[in-house]
């Protein structure tokens, strides 16, 4: 502990993205059902989580809860367990807490995407925490004031029922999406130059005129929206390469 | 479907945001968990979306399905049964596969992030389709090659085993973030359902056999890579016409 602290005193900004989510506790407060808790497991893990914290929980890490945690198990079961919501926050830098709208609230309240990039930044200091409360009475006003921030996951005003597991994965994606670009590369591509586009044009023009299916003399809008299907795929040389051995084969029948 | 066609054709600016995320079909592929089932249904109704497709379930919708969906068995109940992925695609207008990261597959690959916002406005022109596969054995190639997009949910490298609810709340969440932070523009798209764009695929096939440039007993990549030229361009009605016109056109010289 006093070599984190002597670590996080440095605000090391090498540390690198992993070591930001290995920073943030999971916090489930009074949980009852033994398979929730494996459900948290496996959202943690999935998304690069380990720190995981139970207050006072209600239920026994059992087999439902393993079977739950499938290949999380270790997250569970280093699971550490405090008696009260206090303990389980002591050491951390922000806490914040996921709760349905709660608009009697004073609270700071955030999106899940809006706080995520911030609880990293916060995590190069220390531990910060999620708290989620028990499935059936959530978290108590008092509980919810020992936290700095609110978060509230968008859902459907008619029926906003989030199962614990469920909302933890929602959390826990958008930290890791804070933390990854997540834009993917577009895939690879070779595009054809210009000219070899063209002169595919003009094979498909002149090949469609001798199968009979463009009319020279009526031509209408085809070929434009040809081009247009075309230009909408992007043609690659390979492509470009296929489209002109179709046409040759389409044009060889013709003899 | 012939009425929807005609609200389509009508590009009534007054459908509601809601009425987006009920297009959206999630489609479920050989599922055996019945609790998956529930979980599914309840990460569905809390984000706002109704409309399950179980594709050759392997199991039943019983108690636990039902415990785990807790408000939402209206979904489950609701939920349609199909014998093939084929079928349950058969009128969207859009299928993107849910599948971890696979670099051995050509088609354009996005995250939820990027696709959530193109799903919602094409789910304006007709149903659109998000689709899992088994808890074991995932999609095959032959059913990632029947969708148009891949989308892949950021995840842990060393453990990206996402458990099947926990992966639909991701998507489902996803839809709805982009429904509320994004004012929906009609698309300049007519898209065309995955039964014509397969029927479409089925008569290029055909034809490039006959044309003798496809060869069915050494038919290499050909297939796959056209079929991911056409994805790139996202074929429309009048473009299915067109090109079914083009393939006619070119079989009937052979006589």
């Amino acid at each position: 502990m006093i070599f984190q602290r002597a670590l996080n005193s440095e605000r090391n900004f090498t540390l690198n993205h992993a070591s930001s989510l290995s920073q943030v506790r999971i916090v489930l407060v009074q949980t009852s059902h033994p398979g929730n808790l494996g459900a948290v497991a496996r959202a943690m893990k999935v998304m690069g989580l380990s720190d995981l914290a139970l207050v006072d929980p209600k239920c026994d890490i059992n087999d439902e809860a393993r079977a739950r945690a499938s290949g999380a198990v270790d997250v569970l079961e280093q699971a550490r367990i405090f008696p009260s919501l206090e303990d389980a926050l002591a050491d951390t830098v922000l806490a914040a807490a996921c709760t349905s709208r709660r608009r009697d609230l004073p609270h700071p309240a955030f999106t899940p995407r809006q706080a995520a990039p911030e609880l990293l930044k916060l995590a190069q200091s220390g531990p910060v925490a999620v708290v989620f409360g028990s499935e059936t009475f959530g978290l108590s006003n008092e509980q919810l004031m020992k936290c700095r921030w609110l978060l509230n996951i968008p859902s459907n005003p008619d029926y906003a029922s989030l199962n614990l597991g469920a909302a933890a994965q929602v959390l826990t994606y958008e930290l890791r999406c804070s933390l990854e670009d997540v834009v993917l590369p577009l895939p690879e591509f070779d595009p054809a130059p210009h000219a070899a586009q063209e002169s595919l044009f003009a094979v498909l023009e002149k090949t469609l005129i001798e199968i009979e299916f463009l009319d020279p003399a009526n031509p209408k809008r085809l070929m434009p929206r040809l081009r247009r299907f075309f230009a909408k795929a992007g043609l690659e040389n390979e492509e470009v390469a296929i489209w002109r051995g179709i046409l040759n084969a389409a044009r060889a029948r013709r003899d």
